[in-house]
C-alpha cells in the first residue's frame, strides 16, 4: 500500500516531466521552422541540414551531461530530436546502399535519425548517381571494413564525382560463428578471414580449443564454402550470412575485442563548416611513384597534421599511374590545414579537397 | 547580416531549449531509478518494464499533443526516451528472431526502442525457449505476414509454451520488383504471390502494361525462381530478397496502398495489466469440428465482444483435432470480457488465455 502509493507520486512527477518535454519538443520544432523561414527569406531555401551544427550540438550536450543518463544516451535522444525537428523543416531523403536491412541502412539510421525518407538503392554508384541528380540530398555509402578492407568501389567513385564527403558514421561489427553443427562440439573446423580468426581468438581458444583454423580471403567466402559442408564446418562472418548462406547462428558477437567497427561516409552536393573536431578527405596523384610519396606528405608532417589514413588505388584514368586517398585530421577552414595543403597541392599532379566534415560523434 | 542575427538569436533559443530538454532527461532517468529502488524494496525486482504504462504514456502523449511536431513523431522519440530511462533502470534483454537485418529485429526495435540489448536468435523455436530459460525478459517473433500469411511455427509454439503474449507490433510492408532487367521496357513476365500482385495493381497497369502476371504460391518462391531467368522475368517480394537471391532492386515501394503491415508478438513470463485499448488471444479446442465452432463463439457474439481473427490449425498433441487461435479485443481483466470467456471455456474442451496486451500504439 505504502509503496503503491510512492510509486504513484513518481509516477505523477515523470507524467508532468513528460508534458513539459512535449511542450518543448514541440517549442523546439516551431523554432526549427523559424529558422526554415528566415533562409528561405534569405534565399538560402535549397537545405537546412547543418551536419555541423549538429555534431556541435551533440558533442556540447555529451560534455555537460550530469546524468544519471548516460552520455551516449543523451546524444543518441537528440539526435532522433534533431532529426524530428529536420524532418518538420524539410523532409530530407538520404539514398543508401540497400537492400533493406543491409548494415549501410543502420549506419544512415544511426547518423540521421528515424526521421528521414530513406531509399534503399542497388549500387554505390547508384547511390552517388541519387544524390548527383538531386533524387537524394545525401548518400551513404560503406567506405572500410574491418573483415573485407576498403571498399575501393566507393572510393573509385570520388574520381570522377563531384559530390563531397559531409560526414562519416562509424558502426560496431560483431561476428558471429555460421553452421550447420547441432553443437559446438560437432565441429572441427573454423573457416574465416585471418583477420577474423584473430580477432575471435580468445573465444576460439575457450570455446573450441581442438578445431583447425583455415584462412580464407573473406568471411563472406567462408560462409558460401561451409554452406556446401557438413556440419563439422563453420564460418565466421557477419550475422546477414547465415540469411545469405541458408546457415544457422551458432554463436554471437565472438570477437574478444568490441571496439572493431565498420566505417560509412554521408556524401553530399555542398561543404560542410568546421565543426570543432573534423576530418578532411583528399584525393591526390603523382606520376611518378616512387619518391613523390614522402614529397607529398612533408608538407602534412612539418605542419604537425596527424594523418589518420592513406589508401592508393590505381587511377583508371590513365593520366595518373597511381592515386592517393588521404584522411587528415582538421578543417580546411583551420589556417595550418589551409596552409599545408597549399604546399601538398604544390607537390602534385592532380589534388582535389573531398570534403571536410565532422570526425563521428556516435 | 540581419538574417545572420536573426538566425542567432533563435539558435540560442534552440540550445537553451536543449539544455532544458536534457535536464529533464536526466531527472526523468533519476525518477525512474526511483521506481526501481521502491520496487526492490517491495520485493518485485525482476521486471521493470510495463507495456500496459508506456502504452497508456504513448496514447496521452498522442492525444494531447498540439504540433507542429506530430504525435507519431512525438511518440516515437518518447518511445526512444522511455527506452534509455528503462535501460537506466535495468538492462532489458529481448531475444528476436535473427539475423541482424531481418523484419523481426526492426520490429523489436521499433516497440522497445534502441536502448535494449537485442539477441539475434536462428528459430522461433529458440526465441521462445530463450525467454523460458529466462535467457532474455522478453521474445520476439512474426506471427503474421500479408504476403505469406500466418506464420504457424510461431502459433504452434504456443499449444506448448508457458509464455504470454505482451504485446504486438505492426510494420508497414514494402513491395519491391526484383530482377535483371537493365529497363523496365526489357521485363515481359511477372511473378509473385497473387496477393501481392493484386496489392500492387496500380502500378503494374502504370509501369509495365504489357508484361504478363504469374501467380506463385509465395513471394520469395517468386524471387528465387527470377533467380533462374534471364532479364525479362521479375518478381515481386520484399527488399531482403534481393540480397539473398542475388536480384536487383528495379523499383521500390511499388504497393498502391501502404497500409499494408506484417505483425509481430512480444512475448514474455508474465501478464501485462490494462492500458485501456488492449486485445486478448485465445487458444481453444473442441473435440468433434462440426458446429462446435459457432458454439465456441455464440458468448462473444452476444457480449458484443469484437473477434479480431481467428485462425484453425490442426492439433499436434493428438488430443484435439483442430485448435483456435482467437484474437478478441478488450482485457481479460475487463468484467464483459472475462464473462464472455467464461461462457466460452465451458463450450471448449481446452481453453487457455495466451495474453491481453495493449494494441499497437505507434
Amino acid at each position: 500500500m505504502k509503496e503503491q502509493k510512492a510509486l504513484q507520486q513518481i509516477r505523477q512527477q515523470i507524467d508532468d516531466i513528460d508534458l513539459h518535454i512535449q511542450q518543448l519538443l514541440n517549442k523546439r520544432t516551431a523554432l526549427a521552422q523559424e529558422v526554415a523561414k528566415v533562409k528561405i527569406e534569405n534565399g538560402e531555401s535549397t537545405n537546412f541540414y547543418r551536419p555541423d551544427r549538429e555534431a556541435m550540438v551533440l558533442r556540447t550536450l555529451m560534455e555537460r551531461n550530469e546524468g544519471p543518463l548516460a552520455a551516449q544516451e543523451v546524444a543518441r535522444l537528440f539526435r532522433e530530436i534533431m532529426s524530428a525537428c529536420l524532418a518538420a523543416e524539410q523532409p530530407l531523403q538520404v539514398a543508401y546502399l540497400g537492400p533493406e536491412g543491409s548494415f549501410t541502412q543502420a549506419a544512415a539510421q544511426k547518423h540521421f535519425g528515424g526521421s528521414v525518407e530513406l531509399q534503399s538503392v542497388s549500387t554505390i554508384a547508384n547511390v552517388f548517381r541519387a544524390v548527383e541528380t538531386e533524387h537524394a540530398c545525401y548518400g551513404v555509402v560503406p567506405v572500410e571494413n574491418s573483415s573485407e578492407g576498403v571498399i575501393s568501389h566507393t572510393l573509385d567513385r570520388f574520381i570522377t564525382s563531384p559530390l563531397k564527403i559531409n560526414g562519416e558514421v562509424t558502426l560496431p561489427i560483431h561476428h558471429y560463428l555460421l553452421g550447420k553443427a547441432a553443437s559446438l562440439q560437432d565441429i572441427t573446423h573454423v573457416y574465416a578471414h585471418p583477420q577474423a580468426l584473430a580477432q575471435c581468438r580468445q573465444w576460439l581458444g575457450d570455446q573450441l580449443p581442438q578445431v583447425e583454423l583455415i584462412p580464407l580471403d573473406s568471411n563472406s567466402e567462408a560462409a558460401k564454402r561451409v554452406a556446401t559442408m557438413g556440419a563439422s564446418a563453420a564460418a565466421i562472418a557477419a550475422s546477414n550470412a547465415a540469411e545469405i548462406y541458408g546457415l544457422q547462428v551458432l554463436a554471437n558477437n565472438i570477437e574478444d575485442e568490441s571496439d572493431n567497427t565498420t566505417r560509412f561516409l554521408v556524401i553530399g552536393a555542398k561543404d560542410v563548416g568546421p565543426s570543432g573536431v573534423d576530418k578532411t578527405a583528399l584525393l591526390v596523384a603523382t606520376k611518378n611513384k616512387s619518391g613523390a610519396l614522402q614529397n607529398l606528405l612533408k608538407p602534412l608532417a612539418e605542419s604537425g597534421i596527424s594523418m589518420t589514413r592513406i589508401e592508393s588505388r590505381p587511377s583508371r584514368k590513365g593520366i595518373w599511374e597511381y592515386v592517393f586517398f588521404i584522411d587528415i585530421e582538421g578543417h580546411i577552414d583551420e589556417q595550418p590545414v589551409a596552409e599545408a595543403l597549399e604546399r601538398l597541392e604544390q607537390e602534385s599532379s592532380m589534388f582535389r579537397i573531398l570534403g571536410s566534415y565532422p570526425k563521428a560523434v556516435l
